[in-house]
């Protein structure tokens, strides 16, 4: 198997794009990533999307994008896992760069979220639950993380005060981040007088709806170095991904993500690292016990500890383990199948030192953890610089 | 890049199962591909499926189908490239093997469309064209492959007599298919009478809405004699993907496909092999005139002379070049996302000369082709018996 590497990254602002529809969003921030990386062809494209269908009428992503993109007749791919989209179909590309299939492969992630109803946006995302068991029974995902926070809570005594301090964080991140689409700074009394979407969690610990995208452009790692000009490549150390039971009824432990735990160890394992060898991470904080459980599946801090990390400010940028450089989901934003390439894009320009006032000093290894539904997929990219 | 093979193959009848889901569905025929390869585990999982949302609203198939399956927490990814995608998760499923990520890969396609109204199915597949430039202007499928039938009738001549010669083709074909949708037989007088769709097309000219799932089981072909359970294996000896513009506007020529043109150039060299190496193929029939253009671009005939094929017998089973022994889409059924699955699990069971009636004597080599949209995407694998 090849070593891989990203050479390029592309990212334009992110918000409610009325001006741009999810073909510009895509096609925009792909010749971002091609630009940077100084590529002058593609062999092959991946788009991570979770609901082209249900949010803007479009399935054949690959086809339309491709075509787009003015990179008709390459093969392209998209690839879908609800939230882990934009992570599996990096996964997707750096595999087809292994093979040896391609040498130039773009990855990219694309959501347009704003162009529907918020019941409409609400019913989409509930189609990454299990449709039969749980979406058709009028759970939406603020009901299942809200589930899984209350389970956290009575088992490890996690307060909503903690829950509140993820999202003061990573605000405080985002302040420093000009493509975040949330980029104003909150207190933990903000979060707590927000108004309660599904308790314990108020609309200040939910990620926002969307639109967004991102892109990367992998390749051999041996050949990066005729790529990026300049900038420093970063390789793909190790990576993992796997699967849990889709409804939260089937679960051993409402309290913990198996799925991030098992796809953390199998990339720990592929790059020979521990957790105390990764400088940063960003991590897929859609509400924020999800932030609260990442840390702990992925081995930041013991199972159960992970509220008082934000508190304590371990997590913070010059933390112990910075967590969301980048403002995260929260407050960067969610366009769903662009996530988990989004992070990818943060952890290379932290690597490359390019990120300015949320700079992580001396950033030489980090970690990108993307999460479908509420943990039935999840997949984890170990990064280094080389 | 190592060799892959295919060890094993699973389907079950198709049509409208009001009985099963789409879980269900899926479940079925993956099972029945792992009992067919014997084997004890899989690394890793792909499912084709085009609209998981709009059909069944359910989206994150890859957690699901891992879920239902028994094989969470293996890794899963869903792949989508509208009425290509179970071609395009055959290509994905066997670069992951290619790359020595994994050893033993399961790809299945599934859709389940029938639990929609006609509208609703009509809509959803209209997703798979340019939605704002097509759909959006009221243009269905029947109506896009409409214009390229009477470009290809004014450039070529082809007539309606030989466009219904395919569909009465196919379902003789399907009357020896067990599995099938429409194993009825029926004359070009049958076809020529019937509702005209979009003129020239006939509602039996037309693939139906169909419930229906496919799965295969991909090793090493160095290790493809410990499985199958004595049964011959079918080594993937070449393969190729392209895209095209979406749109029908943007097209060169209409009465032309060219991503398949470009895919099938891409896997006869891989392979070695040229149109006259190959003892059958299953094409992608979605419309009658579909088969045509496909047998062109493969170089089964002449640019333009498709249509003179299936009048002449030489596509029949028995003939020079026997195209859709399994009925193809056209009586077998197109449930959109397993239909690329599908042509393998045939071409795979031919090469095991397991086909009964319908078996094409001493083949050897066998050639599958599945697009997307009105031919935006295409790919092509050529399975040879080991």
């Amino acid at each position: 198997m090849r070593d891989v590497a990203i050479v390029g990254v592309g990212m334009r602002k992110w918000g409610e794009m009325w001006e741009q529809s999810l073909r510009d969003l895509f096609v925009d921030s792909a010749l971002a990533a091609i630009d940077d990386a100084g590529v002058d062809h593609v062999d092959s494209m991946y788009i991570g999307c979770m609901s082209g269908g249900l949010f803007a009428g479009q399935e054949h992503l690959s086809s339309l994008l491709a075509d787009y993109l003015g990179q008709a007749p390459i093969p392209a791919t998209r690839v879908e896992s609800a939230c882990a989209s934009g992570g599996m179909a990096l996964r997707s590309g750096l595999l087809e760069v292994a093979s040896g299939a391609s040498d130039i492969v773009l990855v990219g992630g694309v959501e347009k979220m704003n162009d529907v109803s918020g019941d409409q946006a609400t019913y989409a995302l509930a189609t990454a639950s299990d449709q039969e068991w749980e979406a058709f029974n009028g759970v939406t995902f603020p009901g299942l993380y809200a589930m899984m926070a209350v389970a956290h809570m009575h088992q490890y005594g996690t307060t909503p005060e903690q829950l509140a301090a993820v999202a003061v964080k990573n605000h405080f991140n985002g302040s420093m981040n000009p493509l975040a689409q949330f980029p104003q700074k909150i207190t933990v009394e903000t979060v707590l007088n927000s108004v309660l979407v599904a308790d314990p969690l108020h609309i200040l610990d939910c990620s926002p709806i969307t639109d967004g995208a991102a892109a990367l452009i992998l390749v051999p790692a041996d050949q990066a170095a005729k790529f990026g000009n300049g900038k420093p490549a970063a390789r793909i150390a190790g990576f993992g991904s796997a699967t849990d039971s889709i409804g939260l009824h089937d679960r051993k432990n409402l309290a913990a993500l198996d799925a991030v735990a098992r796809a953390a160890q199998a990339a720990y394992k592929m790059a020979g690292k521990t957790p105390a060898d990764i400088d940063l991470c960003e991590v897929h904080d859609c509400f924020t016990i999800s932030e609260i459980m990442a840390i702990e599946a992925l081995g930041f801090v013991e199972q159960g500890q992970g509220g008082k990390a934000a508190v304590s400010g371990e997590t913070a940028i010059g933390g112990r383990i910075p967590v969301n450089a980048s403002g995260g989901l929260k407050s960067k934003g969610h366009p769903v199948g662009a996530t988990g390439v989004a992070q990818a894009v943060e952890v290379v320009e932290q690597l490359r030192g390019a990120c300015g006032p949320r700079q992580v000093e001396g950033a030489k290894v980090g970690l990108t953890q993307n999460m479908g539904g509420s943990g039935g997929s999840a997949v984890v990219h170990i990064l280094e610089v080389i």
